[in-house]
C-alpha cells in the first residue's frame, strides 16, 4: 500500500491491475510481457497461487504506463482481452489517480464516520467522502462542519423500502458505499446491487458474537479479548467476507460500557484500513474470502 | 505474578489468600487489620469491585508472617473466620512455597505438554508435572525423557467409564489437571469433580469456533487472526470460564495446515500462562468469568 | 480506569489518594482504618511494591466518602497527616469529579491534537482542553472550530524567553500541560515550574532514536517496528519517565514518508492514553520510572 | 513461508530464485519468460520495489520446473546468465528441497537453541541443526539428548583466535551459523567469513540498549514494552541488518529478573522465526536492511 504513494514519478500514468483465474503455467509471463510490450513498467507486482495444480491464481500489478492511465487504459484492456479468454481470466483495470467517490450510510454513533472524514481529509484514505446518508438526524451538525451533504433518511420499519429508493437514488455514481455503525438490516437487492462495494464494521470478532449486543455478549463470555470486524455486505448477515480484524486486550475490570468504549477505537481503525485497502483496489474477493495485497 | 517472585525475604514465611464476597464498606480495612496484628506484612495486595453498591468483592493478598507459612496459616485461617462470617467471604490461603502437583492429560499432539514441561523444569511455571496421561501411547518415548510417569489409558467409545476411573484413581491429590490437547469429551460427573482445577486448551478464539476442527473453520471463514482460549472445565463443552486468551495475525496465504502450525505457537504459549496464573492463585471464578491478579 | 467510570452511586461524592513511601508493615491497615473510621468506602485500591523490606510502597484508592469530595477532602488529609509523618509518606488527595484543565503545546501537525480534542470531547479523557498554544499560526482555523480558545505565541530563537514568559502568563490555573508535537526545547526552568505536570509525545520508540527526525533514523536502521513514547517531560531532553509505548509492525515496504503516517496513528493513541491516565491520577514517579495504575 | 509449505506437487522439482538489480521496465517480464521457456511454472512470485525510477528491485520466485530441480538448476542460471548482465543482476538459485545444514553457537543460556531443536525436529523451522559449538560445556548433558554432535570449544581472554580457528574447523559445509545467546564477540574475520550468513539474537529492541545488561538497562529506563532484534551479525557490534524484531508489554511490576524471564519467550520465538525465513531462502540484504519475503 505504502511504497507505492510515495513513489516518485507521475501517477497520473499509472494503472492498477487485479486478475483472477484458475492457475497455469505462464500467465506471469505473458500478463508481464503484455505489459512491457505496451511500453509499461511493472512498480508493484503481488500474486498469490492457492495451489499451483488446481487452485485459483490472483494478482494485482501497478504499472507506469508511456501514456496517461485514461489513455492507457482502453490500450490495456483491449491486449489483456486474448489473455482473459485464454486463461479465464477476471480482470479490473483503474486509474490510479483517481479517486475514489465514497458514500458512508450512519445511524446515531460517530467514531466511525469521524475517522474516515479524517483519514480522507489527510488523504491517508485516498477517497472521497461524497456524501453521508444517516436514519438519525443527531449527526448533521457535527457533520455540517466538514462540508459533506448529509441526507437525512429516516427508516420506518414497514417501509423500508421507500428509505432505500431514496437512498439509491442518491447513492448512483458511488464507487463504494460504507456502513459505518448503520444499524439497519438492508434488503437483499439493495445488498445485491452492491456487492463488492459495501462495507461493514462489525463491533465484534466474527464469526463470535453474530448479531446484536455484542459487548453484551462478549461481557457475559468474560473474553480477554474484544475486536471488530470490517467485512463486505453479503445477502446472509455478519456472513460477508472478511477484509480486516484486530482486537484489543481486556480483562475483569472492564464492564460492558467500557467494552463499548474500547471497541470504538478498534472499530474506527479497523474499518480505515479496510477502506483504505479497497480504494486502492488491494482486495479480491473469492468465494467468501478475501485476498489483500496490504 | 512477577515482582512476586523475585522479592527479597524468605518465601516459606509466606501466605496468599484469594477472597471473594459480596461488597461492602470495610473489606479491605478488617482484613488489612486482621493481618498486622498477627504481624503480618502485606507484599502484594490486588482487589476487584465490580459495583460498591451491590457487586462481588475480590481480592488477592501475598503476606509475610513472623513463622513459617505452614504454621502461620492455621493462625490466619481462624482469625479470619469472624470476619468470613461478618462478610460473607470465600476465602482460601495457601503457602506460597508449596509447588503444586499437576497431571497433564495428552493425546497425540505434544506441543502443549512439552511447554508446560520446558516452563516448569525452568520454574517459569511454578508446579511441578507429577504425571502424564494420554489415551495414546505416541508420545511415551518423548516423555519418558524428562522422567515424569506416563500412563497410557486408551478410550474406547463405549467404555469411557472404565478409562475416567482409571485416571482417577492416579489423579488422588493432584492440585490441577490440564487437559494439552486431549481430545475426549470427559464425563460430566468426572467433570465435577474437578470442577475449578481442570484447565483446557481449546485451539481457537472462543466463542468462535466452538467444536471440532476450528481451524478448518477459521479458514472457511477467512479470518485474519486465528487464536486459542485456555478455560476452566464445565459441564458445557467449550463453555467454561475463560482464563486467558491471545491471537496470531494470518492472512489469504495460510491454508488449512498453517493455520495449524501458527496456532500451535499461540495454544502453548496461552496455555501456559493459563497455568502460571493458576498455581500462583492468581484466578477466582464467579459466574462463568475469571478475575485474573496478573 | 475503566470499572471507575461506570460505577454506579454518586462520582461526586469520591476522591482519589495516591500514596507513596517507604515500605513497611502496616500502611495498608492504618490507611483503609483510617478511611473506614471516616465512613469511606473503598471502591478500588491497587497497590505496588517494589520489595517489602527496603523498597518503595505505591498505592491507589477511590475511596467513596458520606459527604461531598470537595467537603471530604481537607478531613482526609487532616486524619493522613498522623500517617503521612509515621510512614514518611507522600499523599495527593483530589476529588474524582473534578475535571482537570489542560493546555496543549503543538507547532503544525495536529494529529495528537485532534485526537486530544476527540477523546476529551466524548469524555473518553476526563479532561478539558482550555487553551491550545502554537509556536505556528496554521493549525488555528482548524481549532477555531472546536471552540477553544488559541494562541499564537511565535518563537524567534534567540528570544525564547519572551515566549514562554507570555506562555506561562497563560498556563496559570492549568493542571497540566501537553506536549502534542510542539518543536521546541523549553528551557530549565519553564521544565522545572511543570514537573510532573507536562507530558511530550516523542516520536520513537525511547530511548531508540533520541533526538530529531526519528523516522529516518528508524528507516536507515531498518528496524521492524516503530513506536510512540509518552513521557513526562525533565530537564534533560527524551530522557523523563516514561508513561505509555506502543509499537506498529513495518517492513521494507514503508519508506521514510510512510513511517510517518503509521507512526502518527500509534502517537495519538498513545498520547492520549497516557493524558487519560494522568488526570485520573493514576501515574506516580519515582526515580525516572512511573506506577501505573490503569 | 506458508502457502508454500502445503502445496501439492512434487517439492523436488522446486527451485527458489532470488534476484536483485537496479530496477528498470522489463525484468519481471524478461524473468517469467525466460522460465517459461524452460517449462517452469512460477508457484510463488514476490517483488519489491524501492523506486522505479533509481531504486533497486527485488524478487523471490519459486518455480516449479519439468525435470528436478537439481537437474534445473543449472539450466535455470544459464539461461537467467544474459539477464544477469542485461539488468545487472544478483541472482541466488536453491532447490527447494535441499534441507540447510546449520551450526549453533551458545553459552550458558539455552531457551534459543531448545526452541530452534524444536522447531528443526517438528519441521517448522526447514534445517537440520548439524552441530552446536559452545564456549561453556554446561549444556553438553541436555543436548546431548537430542543426538545432536556438541563442541566445547572455551575462549580463553587473549587467545580468541585459536578458539574461532577450532570453530571454524568444524563449520566447513554449513549453510547457517546461529548464534543463540552466544556471548563471545567474534573477529572481524571471523565475521567477514559469514557474512549474510550469520544471524545473531540480540536481547532487546535494538537499536535500544545496545551492549550488555539490556535488560537492565531497560529495567532502569523504566520502558513500557521490552524486545528482541535477531539480525545479521556484522563486523560492527549490533548493528548488522535486521531481520526480525517483537516486543513484550511489561510494567512497573517487573523486576530485572522478570523482564528477563519474559524477554526470553520473546527471544526464542524472534529468532526461530528469523532462522525460517532465512533457510526457506526469503530474505535479501542491501545496504544494511533487509527485504523479507514472508
Amino acid at each position: 500500500m505504502i511504497g507505492e504513494l510515495v513513489m516518485t514519478g507521475d501517477r497520473s500514468h499509472r494503472l492498477r491491475i487485479l486478475i483472477a483465474c484458475p492457475d497455469r503455467p505462464g500467465i506471469i509471463a505473458a500478463v508481464s510481457d503484455t505489459l512491457y510490450q505496451l511500453g509499461g513498467n511493472i512498480v508493484t507486482a503481488d500474486q498469490h497461487s492457492e495451489d499451483p495444480d488446481q487452485g485459483m491464481f490472483f494478482m494485482r500489478i501497478v504499472v507506469q504506463m508511456p501514456e496517461t492511465a485514461e489513455q492507457a487504459r482502453d490500450q490495456v484492456v483491449k491486449h489483456l482481452a486474448p489473455l482473459k479468454a485464454r486463461f479465464g481470466m477476471n480482470v479490473r483495470v483503474s486509474p490510479a489517480s483517481r479517486v475514489k467517490q465514497m458514500a458512508v450510510l450512519v445511524s446515531r454513533e460517530d467514531h466511525c464516520l469521524k475517522e474516515l472524514i479524517w483519514q480522507c481529509e489527510t488523504r491517508e484514505i485516498a477517497a472521497q467522502i461524497a456524501l453521508i446518508i444517516s436514519n438519525h438526524g443527531d449527526l448533521e451538525d457535527r457533520v455540517g462542519l466538514a462540508g459533506i451533504p448529509f441526507y437525512h433518511i429516516p427508516v420506518e420499519p414497514d417501509r423500508k423500502s421507500i428509505a432505500e429508493r431514496r437512498a439509491s437514488a442518491l447513492l448512483g455514481g458511488m464507487d463504494l458505499v460504507v456502513l459505518a455503525r448503520y444499524m439497519q438490516i438492508l434488503s437483499p437487492s439493495f445488498v445485491e446491487s452492491w456487492m463488492g462495494r459495501m462495507i461493514n464494521i462489525h463491533h465484534s470478532f466474527l464469526p463470535a458474537f453474530v448479531g446484536p449486543n455484542p459487548y453484551r455478549q462478549a461481557f457475559d463470555r468474560g473474553v480477554k479479548l474484544i475486536g471488530a470486524t470490517a467485512h463486505y455486505v453479503t445477502a446472509e448477515l455478519d456472513q460477508g467476507p472478511i477484509i480486516e480484524q484486530d482486537v484489543q486486550r481486556v480483562d475483569h475490570r472492564q464492564r460492558v460500557h467500557d467494552l463499548k468504549r474500547l471497541g470504538r477505537h478498534v472499530e474506527r481503525m479497523v474499518l480505515a484500513r479496510a477502506v483504505g485497502w479497497h480504494v486502492e483496489d488491494r482486495v479480491i474477493v473469492h468465494q467468501n474470502r478475501t485476498v489483500v495485497f496490504p
